[in-house]
């Protein structure tokens, strides 16, 4: 496949993921919006708004009681409250990301530019012999952009998420009185928008920067594919704070919630005497659908970027291969196709009749994207790569097959569904240890305390070992390029996985909903089954985003050691073990200051609304 | 100073320290036991036993009334009961490591005889050049040897602490009668019998070990000190069992006793009709005396074989300088004398006569024998090493001179003291950090955990930088030499760290049989205050621990790369990286086994009593 394969086949791809994600919201959008309720006073000066008016089948039709229509303006009116929340939190925060995003992005420029004291002359090239290369200032102001496109894609992309979501938890909540495979798909229709839009939107702007870079930069790939790394950058930068900032007000609310309610007050979850559960809703869809969308974004971008940079001073990067060098991208589109026909057996394939089936038709799409995409990597493995070919190893070359690629990409990709089922048996109601956690509590908070905490601990222990397993066989077989390949593999069923994530989400969105606008027993039950497996699927999505992260992270260390001309990083180096002391208790300062945080807001939250 | 200096001043230390053990626990033992009382039936089919009877001034003398002597009586027989569980959990442990250590020191002579198939035939040595060495057989002999020695003098030095802290606590809570300075006094007095017996014998068997086996090695010293290291090992093969066995049992017990009486009965900590409480009272010897005695036992006695190899094969070694290499054995003996006078401050020249002066006398100890003790290290460091010397230094030799000695070991002992005031800062209720967790209490469990947890992480900060700048200043001094003696220097204070450290669980029991005994608030409130400032010198003693600990795993894992003559070790291995993932996993594993044996054990206990 040539250079031309490659600049049909990206585009395509997301493109078709763009519209299959409009046509899930479209579908979604069909449970109707009708007519507007009359001043119900519910005691906190809110009136009037939408009023939701489902699709009627025939035997429906006698039972629009004045009941259900209250019912039907009190789902609307959550749905409200929730959506005007989420939006003023999210915009509240992207006012402060704005300006660190421009501070930073100012500090990016001057960094880079000043390299050769913003001279505009042209140097020779690092890795590519008896080149010019375009200067530092350019690179600065390319990758300033980059970092910006980055930034953007995935703020539009996690508002957009927040937005189906909230539009989608009432709908959910309304199609679950008619059962509940309807109100499933609802949910897994309406994380499969954000899952597509984010997968696809990202391959999108990243395909359509390469190629206007390259207008400017012509045949200096080593600075192209180095200015493009500030879009990894970028994404991640938001995810920072998304993750944190959404996390914090997440589990504050939660627990803030949980106190107000259960402690306080000594009512149930979800009642709509406590203030506090609207908030919790909010930070759902705040935290866990935009906050974790900005995050996969993230270690997707920065996972290509590596790979791409990695990519362009190896030998098809040299040898101006495209399609080769353009094989992150490729997968990525793979990826796209691979979990549109996988969204088609939870929507429609596979069919929901009772409570048990909700999870398992989640697991099957685990693996079912797993086993497609396997055979999607040989494909584009085999027509993208030449048979032969180097990659920059340090301080070396290395002779790679492109068999071995095949290998990098496929172990991160399985790694990923240990990690997803590793995740699901750790966190899922239908297995022991989450049932012997909850049968320590007979005794109180003290054993579960330990009991969680030890489960916890217990369930890093497969991941690691996946981890360790992949990182070993890829950076064996294809050094840093076949690290940042193997997380690219875990993030390759990316619009898959973060559909699973978000309908967790909308789902507990449902259950609050049904059960603040008093619905019936049944309906409940309903919900609180699409939940429960909601739950899990959030860890699920919890755990290929650090498993994908750490994938990262040594990707792109590797990327930076490669630029800076490092050659090894020994051990037995002063500075070297004192930096591992050091880094190894960051982590621990980190969460106890995102804890201090969720603490102390959780607090204030108590003593606001009571 | 000659070989022959040091062949005195080593021995002559140990001996004193020995004697100053031997004096203080006679002191504790004035607190006079007299006559038996009649068969008080407490329901626990136990009849008889010691009675205790205090010195009584004059103004004591009418006080012998038939109530005052029950209590005594019930004195006698809570500690009875405590020193018969302490004593039965000891022997059973002792049982299964027995087996442990049996098969493993088979373990090891097996695999070290077997390196020249069991040959008796001299080798050439690895580092001293044109010399031969003994063979492979005799080094796994005496590695053997040394090994149960280790193992014999950790078992022996943690089963005299227990027995003295078990005889010491009913003696405390009697002193409390009299008031808070004779009663802090004799839990004092009691913690440095434990501290000074460890300290010394530790030192004299290892210093006796070394000059037995050099009859047999002669100038092979390569050799030697390559046996010597079995001591390390043994142990801390014995503080794996003391520590995590005891630590399980001292948990399990606590959250039991806790459970039985605070959740299930409603009834208040230490209540006399709470069985479990015993068993709380048991665990504190076993776990935190026992226990920890033997944990730092391991560190001290593997950080002074990993600094002894490393100077084996350094210029000294090679040169047959003795008390050069020596060096970290003449570094504790002075630490032994420091101590000796620092314990003096604490028994008889500061005075206690309010509560808060408890914590403040201890603190002091700290500080006291931090300051005393760089004094001696000059000493030391002057007298006993050559101006200029090389260190083995991995693939090359590093050119030291004494000073940077003087710097590493003195690093190290106060980066101790700043890890134990950091402790001290986030363990005691004097400061801000406990007290903002109890506040948090005020809205439930949920709040508390979080906080507890946010604040336990915060104090690994501090600790972890002061580790780095030690590990670097050391490691780039002096090498993996400067490494083990940084810890040896941290470890230098260990009589007067495990005396603070044992005067807690003793103040703890005191705490505890006061509350049994039925004894008046009074003395209730002195020996609570007492137990309070036991807390944090408990903490205070881990922080010291896991500290030394992870200096000396470096000092260890620098020995072995010297004698695989490994030169470097590269993050950017392969092997390396995936090895880094799963270490890093393995402590979450370790702890997820630990605590859901604390946690199941905690519920058989409750089980068990009701």
């Amino acid at each position: 496949m040539g250079g031309a394969g490659a600049e049909a086949v990206i585009p395509l791809a997301a493109v078709v993921g763009i519209l299959y994600a409009l046509w899930q919201w479209f579908v979604v959008s069909r449970v109707k919006v009708s007519g507007y309720y009359q001043s119900l006073d519910t005691g906190n000066g809110y009136h009037g708004g939408p009023v939701f008016e489902m699709d009627r089948t025939e035997e429906d039709a006698g039972k629009g009681t004045p009941d259900e229509r209250i019912i039907m303006a009190k789902c609307a009116e959550i749905q409200h409250a929730i959506s005007v929340g989420a939006k003023s939190f999210l915009f509240t925060q992207y006012k402060y990301l704005s300006i660190f995003m421009t501070f930073f992005a100012i500090v990016i420029f001057l960094f880079l530019g000043s390299v050769n004291s913003f001279s505009t002359k042209e140097q020779p090239c690092t890795y590519t012999q008896n080149q010019n290369c375009k200067s530092a200032l350019a690179n600065a102001f390319f990758t300033t952009i980059a970092f910006l496109l980055g930034a953007f894609t995935s703020v539009f992309s996690g508002y957009l998420g927040m937005k189906v979501a909230t539009y989608a938890n009432a709908r959910t909540t309304l199609e679950a009185q008619k059962g509940i495979a309807p109100a499933f798909k609802i949910a897994y229709r309406s994380g499969a928008v954000m899952g597509f839009l984010l997968a696809s939107s990202g391959l999108l702007v990243l395909y359509i920067s390469i190629n206007l870079f390259k207008v400017y930069y012509g045949d200096d790939w080593e600075g192209l594919f180095e200015s493009i790394t500030g879009y990894g950058l970028g994404g991640s930068s938001v995810a920072l704070f998304g993750r944190v900032g959404g996390g914090i007000y997440t589990k504050a609310a939660d627990v803030g919630a949980d106190l107000v309610g259960k402690v306080e007050n000594n009512i149930p979850e979800d009642d709509p005497r406590n203030p506090a559960v609207i908030a919790d809703n909010v930070g759902d869809n705040v935290g866990d659908i935009a906050g974790m969308g900005s995050d996969l974004f993230g270690s997707y971008a920065e996972s290509t970027c590596a790979a791409l940079y990695v990519a362009s001073i190896s030998s098809f990067g040299i040898n101006h291969n495209l399609s080769a060098v353009l094989y992150p991208l490729l997968i990525s589109a793979m990826g796209i196709i691979v979990c549109l026909f996988t969204t088609l057996f939870a929507t429609d394939l596979l069919k929901i009749k009772a409570i048990p089936d909700i999870s398992s038709v989640l697991k099957r799409q685990l693996l079912i994207s797993t086993v497609l995409m396997t055979a999607g990597i040989a494909v584009v493995t085999f027509a993208a790569l030449p048979k032969n070919f180097t990659i920059f190893n340090f301080t070396n070359d290395k002779r790679v097959k492109n068999w071995h690629l095949f290998l990098c990409v496929s172990i991160g990709l399985w790694a990923g569904l240990v990690i997803g089922y590793t995740t699901e048996f750790y966190t899922s109601n239908a297995y022991s240890p989450v049932r012997d956690v909850a049968d320590s509590c007979r005794t109180g908070a003290a054993t579960n305390v330990i009991f969680g905490l030890a489960l916890g601990y217990k369930s890093t222990i497969i991941p690691s070992f996946a981890m360790a397993a992949s990182i070993y066989t890829s950076f064996r077989l294809a050094s840093i390029y076949g690290v940042a390949m193997a997380a690219l593999g875990m993030l390759s069923t990316v619009a898959t996985g973060l559909s699973i994530d978000a309908y967790g989400p909308i789902s507990d969105n449902a259950g609050g909903i049904a059960e603040m606008a008093g619905m019936t027993h049944e309906v409940r039950r309903r919900t609180d089954a699409l939940d429960a497996a909601g739950n899990t699927t959030a860890a699920i999505g919890k755990g290929f985003a650090i498993g994908s992260a750490a994938l990262v992270s040594l990707a792109l260390f590797g990327a930076y050691v490669s630029r800076s001309g490092i050659g090894s990083i020994d051990v037995l180096d002063p500075r070297v073990f004192a930096g591992l002391m050091v880094g190894s208790m960051l982590p621990y300062w980190f969460s106890a200051m995102t804890m201090k945080s969720v603490g102390t807001a959780a607090l204030k939250m108590v003593e606001e609304v009571t």
